[in-house]
């Protein structure tokens, strides 16, 4: 194909030009002038208390990354061992940078807002907008390197550079489970003795808990969500790049060239999404007086349309005709009305919540019983909008492909792919968004625990706010993209096998369906039962330092905050072992024992049963969430009421609901069908 | 094939036999006599209630089935409306019959109870037997003149008799659903207002929602169960022989022979198994003193061992080899296992509820996540246990099929669905047990109410307590029949559609498996909601009767126990209809716009996270329940404590979960399944 070698430049270009803004944004962020000493000793603790978590789970981890590569290199061949070691490796750096500039940005964002709104929330936007670019930057730029030095074309050898989005994966699904973990003991145990028991507001200085709560927003809101999204966008590529691959195999020129075309053109669009993000910071300012969300809202839009002009032109430049355009235009309205439909199910603005709420006044149980059936009911828009994804990719790429004497199905699932990759595109942006929201959150916890005045914490709390409503498109990608980009992960794995068909006639296959869809279960009952042990040992060490320190509670003592630290961190390293080895190991099993096909019907029960669980139980607890704060507006008689105590229980429930079983869901899916994906040949087919 | 009538001969003797049985324990029942006023009187109210239940639900749902008939008639002819009439009806009469009987039983076992524990034994068992046993006996001899009249083998018109099993399943889910709202509103009513508020005992004549909390554990757990098992009967042993007659089709003397054997060998072993649970019921018996739980085991077991010599001898008879007889003997094992362990999961005797009762003591949060914790991981080992009766039936009918050249699917897929037959061959013994239960418990509630002396309510409750126990069984049996049971619909449906795969690497099918996965959560989340709106209606009126009633509380006024009647029986009837319509309509909306293998999709997903939930909710509630009881039974501060209140809402939590929400799905999985086959000829392939 001709001007290959310039298509390539342009991807390069791009994706150091995320990376570059990155680094401009993260010494803009250094450079601000940090005038208050409180305000840089509570940043810096609560920055080495991240840094020294993520530390050790990568600590943990290069092991892991060290077996596992072992066995893909004796199993698989060096190519694949090197794409795991690189995956795994840039999202460990991309983790590593956003939490580096979050925790610096958290007080610095503090300390604008003694200054003015537009200020704080051009620092706190910055650090987000790191973390963001970080992830494309890096993600384009490692799929791109790995596309380059191991997707050997001709071989035929996709499953070499799906090794790539497995190391991403395998290190997201710890940081995700590990993350949540920490971030809900450090949670619970500091209100529900330092809020409940002590009586103490939120965030202050006084609870033994504060700074690990506070670290744990970013080890779980910026590790977490940042590592999730990072193995979401370079998956999604890489499965359509392989559908492409598989689906435009062809002896005729014509065909060949199509084949290339459709192996470069996911990595053309995420360039197109970087564009767009970045020319889209730019709508993300405020006037003194002015609306953060309309900012934040003026940023997120001014990307999506710019990313569907842009592959408009790119798919019509590409490929003559535009049906593939229609294919990622769907998948990016998906994930923005799925936001949509998590913000109906989850906000205080809407009947749902209320009804929450109402609930709680005939108590506990009838707010949980409420809580769960909003949850529950909350699946099936989603999951039909998805579906309204997948038909639409399917009939683009379908139709496009047979007019070009590919299969329908080939061109199809090609289509479903780049759904997901479209959907994904604009990760850019929606991350910077999401990652300002726990900076903002920090900025907030900051300014009450160094006691800067009033009015600061009401600037931090309006940004908080803000970024919580913003985030929900966010939590839209997270679920949406999980669903489609297994559906691509899968779609490879199976025309890799070799597998004609997987038949849910086939007794195995049936067996396979319904030992996948067990594992979410299992899954999220051992990440619930992680939280509440360690949430235990938390609440403990939190009631022996106000029993046993005196001054603590006048302020006279320090409290001893790393004991806090060290629990949440101890136990997120040591719950996150079992559900994270399930996921690599049942599906092997599962392959070697009773065959390919067999494990195709476990992943598509996964899938099912994933999807589900993880939109049931995340909007379940955001609901309970918002029920609860909405009491605390006032309703139903307000704080410190009986309803109130009702909705506070209904929250503890949803807290591993929404942060940790939940989102580590979305990964597990995918781990588990990219895990099958490189491990492919491995399988016996009968 | 010889001999053939004379096979049919004895089909028609047992099923009459177990007829004659019924009759006559309800003769023996009737004759016995009623020597208390009071208690007489606290009969025939309940009587009344339950029966003027059954009548409105009836009437409700002859609408229903008029209209779904007429539509048969016009699309699918006048045979297959007739059948699914046929089916209706005959699960009607089985619950009018075991109504009648358990709320006659009820009465007579607590005068029974002042005489002795056997005497109060016999009088609930027989009560129990009758509904069993006209299950079985109803059920045999419906499936046998269904495929008489119309079972054109010749014609290979499988779909038309399977509407008989239509007929039952609808019937099934309403009377579960609307049961299951019944007795969940009347419960929550009667406990929250009565128990906590007004702080009276358990089943206490001033409550005025005690007839209808006593009316609806008759309607929920005989005639809802009785419905439940009449339905997995007919259907395992409609589908079993649907799949033979697919599956042995060929030209040959013999294969039309094996074809013949293969259509009538389910409907042998229902005989087997009903001449096994008759000759069970003798065993049943205990000394003055001694153990009525080892009464009960010693009727299941010798039930279960005698089931498995006859059919050994059956399957040697008729087949030749004994392959069928190991598919067999792995249904009714794994019904028996499911049962162990849902004991395991939600028995006090057990690590689980334990650790449910120690998590109150830290709050209802904590009881809640543990609750919900419990029941997820329990899922686990019965689908491991369903996966290995499935592929234990796949490999032994596979075997003998392929061995006279078979395909091995089919004779594998036979296999599976003689498994399910095996299972549920030996309800009539399983089911007697379980409705002994809510007869025990009845008596109990009238013993209470009447005033009869403390002596005999210890004996009421310790044969109520024995039933919960055995009781597990039935679950296991409703839990595992329900997945083995879809499956041989699942595979009747595909073969008869004729689509050659249900591939789930096509775009449509994966939609398909999605829509049917969002399916049981948007039905859990429907008949949730329903018990909470009927509860709180309930609620209202308990209150307002205390309020404006004087003289209740000294006794002095009777309660108006027909107005909290009247508030369960229009919830209920209000409530089934919007989830049993959905049950029906989806498919077919699913089926004619996407295809046939859109819908095979649909019935896949919806079967795998059908028995998923199912397992999580009902052993969740079960585990709440009994976390509940020992607390109750003096643990962590017993009666009154905090960690009592923590677990009285874990419990009403469960409440829905158990007996509302869970079992439904159990027939809601089946219903969709068999309509689809029963309409499959009008779905188009493509």
């Amino acid at each position: 194909m001709e001007g290959l070698s310039s298509l390539y430049v342009s991807i390069v270009v791009v994706a150091v030009a995320a990376l570059v803004y990155a680094k401009y944004a993260a010494s803009k962020i250094s450079a601000y002038e940090l005038g208050n000493e409180r305000v840089k000793e509570l940043s810096s603790i609560i920055q080495s208390g991240a840094m020294a978590f993520l530390y050790r789970e990568y600590k943990a981890l290069s092991g892991f990354v060290v077996v596992v590569a072992a066995v893909l290199a004796f199993y698989r061949g060096m190519p694949t061992a090197a794409c795991f070691v690189g995956g795994a490796l840039c999202s460990a750096l991309t983790g590593y940078a956003g939490m580096k500039v979050a925790t610096k940005a958290n007080g610095k964002t503090s300390f604008a807002a003694t200054k003015g709104m537009n200020e704080a929330l051009g620092i706190a936007f910055k650090g987000g907008s790191v973390v963001g670019m970080t992830v494309v930057g890096v993600g384009l730029m490692g799929v791109f390197i790995a596309y380059m030095a191991f997707g050997n074309v001709a071989s035929g050898d996709v499953e070499t550079i799906a090794a790539f989005g497995f190391g991403a994966s395998s290190i997201a699904l710890f940081a995700r489970v590990g993350g949540g973990i920490y971030t809900k003991a450090a949670d619970v145990g500091a209100d529900l003795v330092g809020k409940i028991e002590a009586g103490i507001p939120e965030d202050d200085p006084r609870n033994p808990a504060v700074i690990a709560d506070n670290v744990g927003d970013n080890v779980g809101d910026i590790a977490g969500m940042g590592a999730d999204l990072f193995e979401s966008y370079v998956n999604a590529i890489l499965a359509a790049m392989a559908v492409g691959f598989v689906a435009y195999k062809g002896q005729s020129l014509e065909l060949q060239e199509l084949q290339m075309k459709s192996v470069v053109y996911p990595m053309l669009l995420s360039a197109v999404g970087i564009i767009s993000a970045l020319l889209g910071t730019f709508f993300v300012k405020v006037k003194e007086g002015g609306d953060p969300q309309k900012a934040l809202s003026r940023g997120l839009y001014t990307t999506g349309i710019l990313m569907a002009a842009g592959t408009f032109f790119l798919t019509k430049w590409m490929f003559g005709g535009v049906e593939m355009f229609w294919a990622v235009v769907a998948g990016v309205a998906c994930g923005v009305i799925i936001g949509q439909i998590t913000e109906i199910y989850t906000s205080a603005d809407y009947a749902s919540v209320k009804e929450i709420a109402g609930a709680s006044v005939t108590g506990t149980a009838t707010n949980i019983l409420a809580g769960i059936s909003v949850g529950m009911k909350s699946t099936v828009a989603p999951v039909l909008f998805i579906c309204a994804a997948t038909l639409i990719g399917y009939w683009a790429g379908g139709t496009y492909g047979a007019e070009r004497s590919i299969s329908y199905w080939g061109g199809g699932m090609y289509g479903v792919a780049c759904a997901a990759v479209g959907m994904l595109s604009i990760t850019g942006m929606v991350l910077s968004v999401d990652a300002y929201g726990p900076i903002s959150d920090n900025a907030g916890g900051i300014a009450e625990m160094a006691g800067l005045p009033e009015e600061v914490r009401g600037i931090t709390d309006r940004l908080d706010a803000v970024g919580n409503t913003t985030a929900a498109v966010g939590k839209g990608l997270a679920i949406g993209s999980a669903a489609l980009t297994a559906l691509a992960l899968f779609v490879s794995y199976a025309s890799t096998t070799g597998l004609d068909k997987i038949d849910i006639m086939d007794a195995k296959v049936i067996v396979g369906l319904f030992i996948g869809g067990v594992l979410p279960f299992i899954f999220s009952a051992l990440s619930i039962q992680a939280v509440s042990r360690a949430a235990e040992r938390m609440i403990e060490e939190v009631r022996r330092q106000f029993r046993e320190i005196p001054g603590i509670m006048d302020g006279t003592a320090r409290p001893q905050y790393e004991k806090c630290v060290d629990i949440s961190t101890a136990a997120a390293m040591k719950e996150m072992v079992l559900p994270g080895m399930m996921a690599v190991i049942v599906p092997l099993v599962v392959g070697k024992i009773l065959g390919a096909a067999a494990l195709g019907g476990l992943l598509g029960g996964s899938i099912v049963t994933g999807v589900m669980m993880a939109i049931f139980m995340s909007n379940a607890g955001g609901a309970w969430d918002n029920a609860k704060k909405y009491i605390e507006s006032g309703q139903h008689g307000g704080k410190g009421s009986a309803p109130h105590a009702a909705a506070v229980n209904g929250d503890t429930v949803g807290d591993p609901f929404k942060d940790t079983a939940g989102p580590s869901l979305n990964i597990l899916i995918k781990l588990m069908t990219v895990v099958s994906l490189v491990m492919a040949p491995w399988f016996p087919l009968k």
